[in-house]
């Protein structure tokens, strides 16, 4: 794709991606808010304009809800800065806290934006499923003390495939102009004790991902029948849906650009669910 | 077994053993302290002591360092009250913060010690092995940004195998009467850019696995020789020896104790090690 914003003169802005990864136990969201609270925008935005020298702002792929993970969010600023990719990444790592880093820079053209060019989106939702709750990684995951058929939920998660209004699953206060989006695929696999539910989507609504995972959870302790979900969807009516799963095991993992923007191809995360099938 | 302690009335103490979880993020290491800082030992008393209704002393298998975690911590106390094995467990974690866990509880006879029955106990270290850092789980590994040959440093740790002097690999402060100690099993393997150390002995010193892990990764970046393990293990001297390697990535994984004494066996954590290997 050609440039088309002319280098009028030296200090022309350019436009810069990124892939960010944060654990957002932290944080209140992704997006800066009136209020003051801390926030993955307003800290990694403070962080990339020392940098810079200059303020930024970004604009992101998917914001992402209070508590809520990223593997692989990807966003994208303008600057007149010149730096190279490798030292937008460390540079900005250096003024970052540790639960939030920078695994890839890039000087892309005009044409990329990080919301408007995604054409599909990601996430995963994990849960510790044992009697007795984990210690370790306990704000990775969300405990589910009672038994779940993993397979009764994936089978009862096939329904949500295709292109859906999908108000039941939308928070009350969701600001989306339409309900209606395209679920690409899902599934539900179980590792041990862990159950990842994995959904692609050209977008989500607001808390979609957690009113499907309360749903799927009621269905798979048994307390709702496997077609519960389809019934849901059909009435349109977040008044008849099920609780909203927590947000500690929600990740955002994925998002996907034309190639033609080069974004580098990493295994989907969260990094714990990789590393053991790749033993060196 | 035969039970050794006659219970001459019916408040006779009875000995209740533990399996302990922890992620030593947050704390000042597994012992009591004077100077009245947060540890593991002090909020768990404080909780079981909730439970029984009566002031709890517990001895635990291993002692951990500040920001050590621990998957099978095992602990032991006496208490005149009377609780189901599950209510010991159930009960103490409604009173413990997130990051500490009871996995198992359950009565023993008198003849069980947690610290002096172990006849084995194991370490492991985990390293992100990447130049970029990262944010999900980076208290539970020690980042090390610059390429280690995990071959190389299996080969170099084999040395340390059976019954040495391991002075070199003790903290100063160390206060264990003999700096004498038995590495039954010890190896380096790598999952993607994952390291795992792990090291099984009959005891450990203060650092000792720190150390070990210290010196192996300076060899595994080709700052030393394979063959400089050995000669430090030979000159019995900790002023010699490698820097400690941070305590993020370590783990209390396992004490080992005679079979009659009927612990459950469970996979070697940390759990996110264990997981992708368990597909359902």
């Amino acid at each position: 794709m050609e440039e088309i914003f002319p280098p009028s003169n030296p200090d022309y802005p350019i436009r810069v991606a990124m892939i960010v990864e944060y654990d957002g136990s932290g944080y209140f969201g992704w997006q800066v808010q009136k209020t003051g609270v801390t926030t993955i925008q307003s800290v990694l935005e403070e962080a990339i304009s020392q940098v810079a020298n200059h303020p930024v702002d970004t604009i992101c792929s998917g914001r992402t809800d209070s508590g809520v993970h990223a593997c692989r969010q990807v966003i994208h600023f303008d600057t007149n800065a010149r730096r190279k990719d490798y030292g937008w990444t460390v540079g900005t790592n250096t003024k970052l806290p540790d639960d939030i880093s920078i695994q890839w820079a890039k000087e892309m053209n005009h044409h990329f934006h990080a919301r408007f060019s995604t054409r599909e989106r990601r996430y995963r939702y994990v849960i510790y499923n044992y009697p007795i709750p984990h210690s370790i990684l306990r704000n990775g995951m969300t405990w589910i003390k009672y038994p779940l058929d993993h397979q009764v939920m994936h089978q009862a998660a096939q329904c949500l495939v295709g292109t859906h209004d999908f108000s039941t699953f939308r928070a009350a206060n969701c600001q989306a102009a339409s309900p209606v989006r395209t679920i690409k695929g899902i599934s539900v696999e179980r590792y041990g004790n862990m159950l990842v539910l994995d959904v692609r989507a050209d977008g989500f609504l607001y808390h979609m991902v957690r009113n499907i995972a309360g749903v799927l959870i009621d269905i798979g302790s048994g307390r709702q029948p496997v077609d519960w979900c389809g019934y849901l969807l059909s009435l349109c009516d977040r008044n008849r849906g099920g609780v909203t799963a927590k947000a500690a095991g929600l990740y955002f993992v994925d998002a996907i650009y034309d190639s033609v923007f080069e974004l580098p191809e990493t295994p989907v995360g969260p990094n714990f669910l990789t590393w053991m099938q790749d033993k060196g």
